[in-house]
């Protein structure tokens, strides 16, 4: 143990610092009588839900991300380790990690999910997903770079595969890169290339299900749909992917060659729920009580993508921000109430509806029974987000970009800096199994 | 040849983007009877006197970096490949790349530099050098890393080598360098960091010469190392690295344990010189006539760190962006004079002086006899570097930033994204000769 001379005081060790977890901390932070001790593997919290941004070059990887230990720094109690959590035994109550034994009181997990091929874990290294900064860095890289290989190759067959983009996967993700896609190549990039005309870049949105966007009411995914054909994006529904390779991509009998495929499609759990041994969903989620403890383990909590909530109507939450960053704070307080030796509070969430954007003045938001879309819709997004950021500072360089990019119609540095590292989908702190080990 | 419709206008192929390169296309731009090819192996055109910036998470790749294509295209006639340059075949006029051969009339060389690691290039994996931003990626990379380690261990002798920061040379950029850390150490991270203290860093910078900053008045770099001692950085000069290690560096019969080296001492010109056979200096500099271009060869012209330009009083110039700017002009103009058949210009430096920061408030600045240093200088190097930034956009974020900080003294986000890549010296776009082949 790290922290030996505390020992008085509850330990709480919180493993993953993205919302669920952040906000867990910050709810424990400077608290009487509590230590939180937390462990991500990544040295830093991010704001998710503009990754495709970074990926798109339209935000730097600084702009939406900044340390944990910096944004934590104010809370004396808190210590953060960048490390990987290898194993935790419940019996005993000790998280095992790469560099440390950690004994806790309280443990949350909140480590999230990663990218699911549907056991076909060979597709990552051709399509990779978008969960982290390094995977945005590794899109925006294949993306450009197809670019300048078109521009320099004399084979129109080469070229035109190099000019074709594939998104597995038509949720919110998928919309955003190909929207963000369809409006770079037909508005941005023409004037920067003398040998192929950006223009004829083929964009596909491949989703199994009817329709895309299936969270969202039918008449936004159909509205999100023409504005995605505007950009020259072609969406194949009802359309199971059977292979892809680095040539492309094979739906059933079908076929689109391309040099580039994004994976927005499918998640599984960290596999942290079954190596523990907890009852655990079809996708490996840990099932979690109405306090968002695991039932018989009341001191382990499960917050965020990782945790199986069933609300009333008996469905489970999705795995969206909001829905994390509440668990987070309902855990840190429950925490709390049971210091006090109060009863915990039960979660319950409030919707805070939800929304895409397409490309420049046309999003979708859906906020109960309201629905709109266009500019308004667009503008709603553009702030929500703004206000969502963590800091202050975060908020001031967006929206400056934001605005630069808006009135200009040009977007940041499209830099090809490197091959960033081969795919491993593992993107988060949680357990390492040994077998996809990142090289970090 | 990829432009076969176009024989009639002179072909000017330009090999590197950097200062020299890319103001010579410049010149060359929308200029009638000309096409220029533009080849660099990276896509993008680096402020690079900011470069150690970005090492320090001062500022972000995009802030000092643009795509080579966006920022040339204006310049109809001028096309930009990303792509390597294996040969020139001088006596055909053909330059040959890895994705085509392309003919010329007018060669410019301009591939600069790569560190020189006295012929021991197994330290380079030990001790990174900060020509290309992927580089600086890498530094920043261990910086932070060695942090998150020291944080994590029990071992009072390991923590000592993690907190210990070896600069190879004592030049601008070594300077820059260690009074960057020193600063980061004694004023911004020590609040972070829960079981370490930050303020306890050992910074070295061991220097060949009797002092640092050779090219320098003595007297400012006696101000620059007394700047140096108040941030914690020890000096050591006369002192000649004889191994580098993981472990640390030997110095003769001395050694310091370090866990990060960083390398900023000798460069030696890209082999292209070598390659296609003309006369070079020792580090490889390809010799220059009075109008940049090789003896004997009046097509080829060099410019930048790869020249060797022997000034009046017999001295070459060094290796400085201003150097390298304006041989870019006068070679763009040379080729103009040419084409109109006037004589040809005779290059002649105009000295801009020289300058280098060492921290908050600190810096030293020379201009022929005038020499002052502290919070004048610090505003004079401000003022000039945002002013030479390539573009207005740059210039805006830049100041943004750096007023941001300034005031708050705190730097942009310090994030560990990923082990980049292992090192290779190579860092420019001339002649690959399959020797140490970066993984791109």
């Amino acid at each position: 143990m790290l922290r030996w001379e505390v020992y008085m005081k509850k330990q709480v060790v919180i493993v993953g610092g993205g919302f669920a977890g952040f906000n867990a901390a910050r709810i424990l932070g400077n608290k009487a009588d509590i230590e939180v001790t937390l462990i991500d593997r990544k040295n830093y919290h991010l704001f998710q839900p503009l990754l495709y941004q970074v990926a798109m070059a339209a935000l730097g990887e600084g702009d939406i991300a900044a340390p944990l230990r910096n944004m934590l720094a104010n809370y004396q109690n808190i210590t953060v380790f960048k490390g990987v959590v290898t194993n935790v035994d419940i019996e005993n109550k000790i998280v095992i990690t790469d560099f440390a034994n950690i004994s806790y009181d309280y443990l949350i997990l909140a480590c999230g999910v990663q990218h699911h091929y549907f056991g076909n874990n060979q597709w990552e290294e051709y399509a990779p997903g978008l969960k982290t900064l390094a995977q945005a860095k590794e899109i925006r890289r294949r993306v450009m770079e197809a670019y300048e290989r078109a521009e320099r190759t004399k084979d129109p067959v080469e070229r035109k595969k190099l000019l074709t983009f594939v998104i597995v996967g038509g949720g919110p993700t998928g919309v955003e890169l190909a929207g963000s896609i369809g409006e770079m190549s037909r508005y941005t990039l023409s004037k920067f290339y003398r040998n192929i005309d950006p223009k004829l870049t083929r964009i596909f949105i491949v989703e199994a299900a009817p329709r895309i966007l299936g969270s969202f009411h039918p008449e936004l995914a159909s509205k999100a749909t023409r504005s995605l054909e505007k950009l020259g994006v072609q969406v194949w529904t009802s359309s199971m992917v059977s292979n892809v390779d680095e040539n492309g991509v094979q739906i059933g009998k079908e076929r689109i060659e391309a040099a580039t495929v994004l994976w927005a499609a499918g998640v599984t759990a960290i596999e942290i729920g079954r190596t523990i041994g907890v009852e655990t969903d079809r996708i490996g989620r840990i099932i979690v009580g109405e306090d968002l403890s695991i039932p018989g383990h009341p001191e382990i909590f499960v917050g965020g993508d990782l945790a199986n909530f069933a609300q009333e109507n008996g469905k489970t939450l999705p795995g969206l921000a909001p829905v994390a960053l509440q668990q987070g704070r309902t855990i840190g307080r429950n925490i709390l109430l049971d210091l006090k030796t109060k009863a915990r509070k039960l979660f319950r969430y409030r919707d805070k509806g939800q929304m895409a954007t397409i490309g420049k003045n046309k999003a979708i938001v859906e906020f109960g029974n309201i629905r709109f879309d266009g500019i308004l819709a667009w503008f709603t997004w553009l702030l929500v987000h703004i206000y969502f950021l963590t800091s202050f500072r975060h908020r001031v360089f967006v929206l400056l970009q934001w605005g630069w990019s808006y009135f200009t119609f040009s977007y940041g540095a499209r830099l090809i800096v490197n091959k960033e590292w081969r795919f491993y989908a593992d993107p988060d702190p949680c357990v390492n199994h040994g077998k996809r080990e990142k090289p970090e």
